[in-house]
């Protein structure tokens, strides 16, 4: 059987570090080659893509989704393979869902039946966190605890206000907003700081929706503490101010927690800490309802199914709101969609970076073209779009996963089952590097004895803290 | 029976906002004439104070103390006698101590405890704060809770720290400093900031110990919120430096939470924040332990009764580290050991001024002289004081409760039970106004219904956090 | 002749520290008693005010007019006739003028020259800044110098941007705000803030208009720092998206410098600082200019006459958004509208407090009462007024220059010259006694030798800016 | 000629990136191959170097040096042969000096000057910043301009403190902290990014030395502004706390502008922000005196020629300050120390990374050895090493120059004049990328007229500030 190959021609490679005017070779979904003009032989049974004018960059990998996920009474419109088949034509070919387990459920079970219900239908490359949920001993012996990654909410705090814009008539999606102020987002960023710190742990913070969140993340890291950051799509192309829309279905559309912040510059102060990196990663936290789902809470906000899309648009809203508007350059995009994901979760450089040896994830991006993103067109499941007529500037033109074209100028070539489950190493040294230095400088300071032991489990995770996720 | 008459001659009335040279005359305990050249008839039976190059300054106002309290296995040294006495020495004539009940006592038995402990044997006025300590309807209905005073401590932390210190070898003071970082504080300030404002309450945090915590209320108060900091003496005048000292009695007599700082430039700190305003009132947590118990703590630091003492001190400390080192003037030291926590707690103008109408609680206060801080000297009932060779410039030279003079160059003229128990009416204006007016412009934006009966349960204080305190 | 005697019944007194219900009982414009129920003899030839209900607060302080002010080829509209008789319908009975020399004019002929123009004219007491606007002996030898009040503003900077905006045909009022954006003020403010702490020497920064500067001094402060800032009326009620108003005329009308923010959450940004006194005082840097006049600058924004008004509507602009909003209570909104101005102005308490021996410049406030803003029926002789359409909650029912009511329900009494000019000492203890005791202390830590030459020349303030005012 | 050939085998190859176990192979200068298991043909005149368990690095690069410079009626001690020879003994293959023309000299004849000096001495590859240090036709037409790095000093603030320390009888160093306070540095490192902004200029600021200034870019930063900041090996290893030392001449060494913070939490705060990518890069100031030259300054502070070293160390510096002490990992420590540099200075990837292409500046790094730095056993020209005493760990065991092995195990073998002058293109991608952007929409949003000469002239840097550098 011939070898599958694959010749980029003619356009930019554009990693993290650097752009260069280059081709990329592929054989067996593996990166051969990367060079100015390439000539591989033999010239039969060679698939050529012309990218002239066009930006060659690594797939995109979004670190936060939830699809067909169980959730408050219903389940979320896309599953593995319509989502995954929209993310490719958005130029994302990996994504990191959550395996979330209910009580009484081990990680592992909760592993194995998410792994079960992706592995036929995914269409590019996937993983899993792993959350949890409760504690026993039957949680604490079925994982190796790595760094945390925070759902800062408190619920706590909510219930309270919650009840009394009930009683106050307030039933609306703009009750959802009201009942969740930015002020319990950050408390709860900054307690997680605090717990993770504690124990020298280091911490991933997902969804970070606010600027009083942010603010705690960018202060934390500058008093040098293992913290990342990960604003969403919808984060940072779209705002709060939806809730009090008049059309109720268009409001309870962007019921999400956190919530989107009402303050309309928050989207772009969020885009410049990530320009900065100060925030490390978008995600999206992908997970759609339609309207008849959320219409389970048109009497009660506190029944609208939490969650919206950004699975297929993440790449075009970071590159419209964060390059075209002159935020960042196309290096830092690479970084922020992909190179940083991959690093953190360990995956680099066989995903996040095309160089000789990495995985085949490669999107051919024209930044002089434009799309409108709307429901109409787009391939989620769903049948309301949050960036609903946004002009975007920069659209994938092609995407390759693991060498195969499975998306090019509109056309899908993807098979239900095709992607992989990729499995990810303990400890990743971009992250836990520091932490072993850190937690080693500090014995030698406080001259205390020093045996292995307390190493490790100085450096393991916090196993304290409500939701952590297992690496499985 | 002849009136209780009294003049202060020849001095400046230095108030919060303005100082002026002008005697004060005092009948029956209350001021009645504040001018230049006052001449009272008949001259027979006024006694006649020399106040010649002096200031004469409304009492201080110790708004934190525990005086005879049942703790950690123990009960602190200083009872309300030998407290209150060392109290007016030091130019204090009011402190507010803290009625902590037991787990089953309702809040009102509390008060009543403390009640007849303080009767019999104070020297000076006092009110009580009454702690919220644990949770029913016994608690609910016996109080009318107003704002709540947090203690900043969230032991949930610290377990798994502590037990780790322990584990390595660390038994000493040092352990509870390093078992209580600056982070920890700072979590539980902007947490309790949090929770507050989400329920439109204010806020009063009590020792005020770090940076970090301290940032914490400057950014709440920046952004609009009802929140007042209360630093102490301790924190102002010394750091947490000394848990490392080689003498283990010197460390464990600096225990308390939380603790003193490590950083050496945390008291300029916070010094510089109280002259702004963004810190509000001094107090001491005053709660000595002798070494004897503190060695119950000998093996194990977490056994060391936490408490440190400066209800004597305080004045002259805040002198000597705010007005002498130049970063405050006279009028702000009056309001940050007198005038302000006479305002929150809702003593004023009763106390806190000199002013006609007023008490005549009173301190003839020599700026030039100096005095230095030390055990031997000390009136308080401790064998320690943190401030052992501190040299202060401004001693009181004369202090005087509602019009009688109880302690004169050093001499002490006090009979226990002469104090008087004050009552502080709930819902103080200074605190109040400000939330009541906010409420009201909330409720108008958002076009909500408004009735008496939601108003009045959205600024009443929070029933949900661990710790609050009554008002009898 | 009979003493003039006023008596102001029923009303709740306000000050800065506390609210009573009490009379108030003036002679001879000085205020004689206040408390309740007085009752005055004889009877006859006593003025009686009913205050029933209404607040009775000192006289507003407008410490920042530019009255008949030549400037920019033109005068501005408001004399100081017309510009006091304003002020004092709208409860300010004190205003602070700037005497601005031109060059080669001493500081002491610029003093006489505007005094000469005020004291003819005006309605209500007044004072002067005197600019120091060029350096010479001349300069140097007329003026004692106290602390510099720095208009931030730095056009070494505009000019570039200002010439490229004209170039790109960007010729109308929204020139003037993209060529003076926030972070030329707030490099202004900070290097007067550095310049100032460089020698020791307080600093007030007049017209605060941006977050960014607002940020510098609240930092400068938290540092210890002597520093006051100022917003001013426009800047707390109106904010800078004026400037792009599709009618010139309205456009124009809003140009100042530094102009307006653009951001709409500025004025609230700035109140809550307001409020939590890390601003001190409100201005209004009152400077009109009607149509006519800001038409010269018709085809060049450079040309438009700098000012807008904000005398007379101050008082009620500072109610509406401060205290209506939530942000102060009327305790607070005396003190940024007229105690702290005398304080820093060294008035207090002559002005700026309801007291005995005060001068009796008092307003009786309808907190209940609204009124709308127009130039349609406003006191000023300018034809537009930036607040046009404001609805204000708080009303001044009657004005009270130096025992005289000068303004009651709309009726004026007044004569032009009934004002008088108030002398000001220099070194306002309020001001100096911190710089004092910082410097001794400075020297103290230093182990320098000191000698009252070198102290007084580093607390005198800085002769190095170019803009400092001059204590006549 | 046989050609010049070299593997390094065994080593972890350690670029920005990430790390990776691989073999280097060299042909005439250029790295041509790296993988695992490399085994170039044929073996006959292959230079074979093990560095089993060592890290490859890429060499570092210093941006910040004055080699034989005149100044202040002296030259440096170090030239261009002592200073590079010393660089390469410490893992540094790349300098970057400062040629400063007199006034009335032209930019391109400062730069001919330096070049001169240079080429015949320099053992390593070298560039030139050229300076603006005076403004006529002569500067403006020899000179394209890049972004300007900002040399954050104002003298103008710093005489009048000088001239009073100095009649007070402050002669010493400690005059030299004294008169340099942290403020003004702050003031000049915001003015600096003030102005860039108005002009759309990118800006990089040259010996960042204290908290405040590095605060000041840290928030130009998370806003979105193009800023770099610099802090120097000294200014990370030492505090200011020597300007006090006893020892005149240990006091004297230390002086340079800005001088070291006396605050001796200064370089853990730089080094966190450098971890964080606040700061950018690490550079010396390398600018050294002997103790002869620095008694200029005997009786007089102002007269000690200003500088100290670094150029040897700051390798070691920074390995044992960032990585050694946990606050970053070896990666981190490649961007500070080589990567970064090249980027921002349009180096990249020739320099600063190890792969296919690049020049071979390589170090052989051991992360477990140790070294203490002494003046006496280093290999700089002066007398005095600011870090004496320092045990770092993280030693250079063998320094590659463009494929020569120049230094190994403490042996040179280095020629004056092999070192190359390297030219950088203007408008480094890196730097620029995003200010285009930027100004493209910037220019949309206003909808102004877009032509080229305008964006040209807009993004070119500032012509205003009074120190510029050329890109020659």
């Amino acid at each position: 059987m011939p070898k599958q190959r694959l010749l980029i021609k003619g356009g930019r490679v554009v990693n993290d570090d650097q752009s260069v005017e280059a081709d990329v070779y592929v054989e067996e979904g593996v990166v051969q080659e990367v060079g100015p003009n390439l000539n591989p032989k033999p010239p039969s049974g060679l698939t050529v893509l012309d990218a002239t004018n066009k930006l060659v960059i690594p797939g995109g990998i979004d670190t936060h989704t939830h699809l067909q996920f169980p959730f408050m009474g219903t389940t979320s419109k896309d599953d593995f393979y319509t989502g995954t088949k929209a993310a490719v034509a958005g130029g994302t070919t990996m994504i990191i869902d959550f395996a979330v387990p209910q009580k009484g459920c081990s990680l592992i079970e909760a592993f194995n039946k998410w792994k079960g219900w992706a592995d036929p239908k995914v269409c590019c490359d996937y993983a899993l966190h792993v959350a949890v949920t409760w504690w026993s001993d039957k949680v604490h012996t079925t994982g190796i605890f790595q760094f945390h990654e925070v759902v800062p909410q408190r619920p706590g705090i909510s219930p309270p206000n919650t009840k009394k814009l009930l009683a106050m008539g307030i039933t609306g999606p703009e009750g959802h907003a009201l009942s969740h102020n930015e002020d319990v987002e950050a408390e709860a960023t900054h307690r997680a700081i605090a717990i993770a710190n504690t124990v020298n742990c280091p911490l991933y913070v997902v969804h970070v929706m606010s600027k009083s969140s942010a603010r705690m993340i960018t202060n934390a890291r500058n008093e040098g503490k293992v913290v990342y950051g990960e604003p969403i799509a919808a984060g940072l192309g779209i705002d709060g101010t939806n809730y009090w829309n008049e059309d109720w279905a268009h409001a309870a559309a962007h019921v999400m927690s956190p919530p989107l912040s009402p303050d309309p510059s928050t989207p772009d102060f969020l885009m410049n800490l990530l320009a900065n990196d100060d925030l490390s990663v978008v995600g999206t936290d992908n997970c759609t309802f339609d309207t008849c789902q959320k219409a389970l809470g048109k009497d009660d906000f506190t029944k609208i199914p939490n969650g919206l899309n950004g699975l297929e648009d993440r790449m075009s809203v970071v590159w419209e709101k964060g390059v075209y508007s002159g935020k960042m350059d196309e290096n830092r995009f690479v970084a922020v969609t992909s190179t940083n994901a991959a690093k953190i979760f360990n995956l680099y450089p066989k995903k996040g970076r095309i160089a000789v040896g990495s995985d085949a994830d490669i999107v051919i991006w024209d930044p002089e073209a434009t799309r409108t993103i709307s429901a109409k067109t787009h391939h989620q499941a769903n049948n309301f779009n949050v960036f609903e007529g946004m002009v975007c500037h920069g659209v994938p033109v092609a995407t390759i996963s693991r060498g195969k074209v499975v998306y090019h100028d509109g056309v899908f070539n993807v098979t239900a089952g095709q992607g992989k489950y990729v499995s990810r190493p303990p400890f990743p040294p971009y992250v836990y590097e520091r932490v072993k230095h850190s937690f080693l400088s500090f014995l030698r300071k406080k001259k205390f004895k020093i045996n292995a032991d307390c190493i490790f489990s100085a450096y393991l995770p916090c196993r304290h803290s409500r939701r952590m996720f297992l690496r499985p």
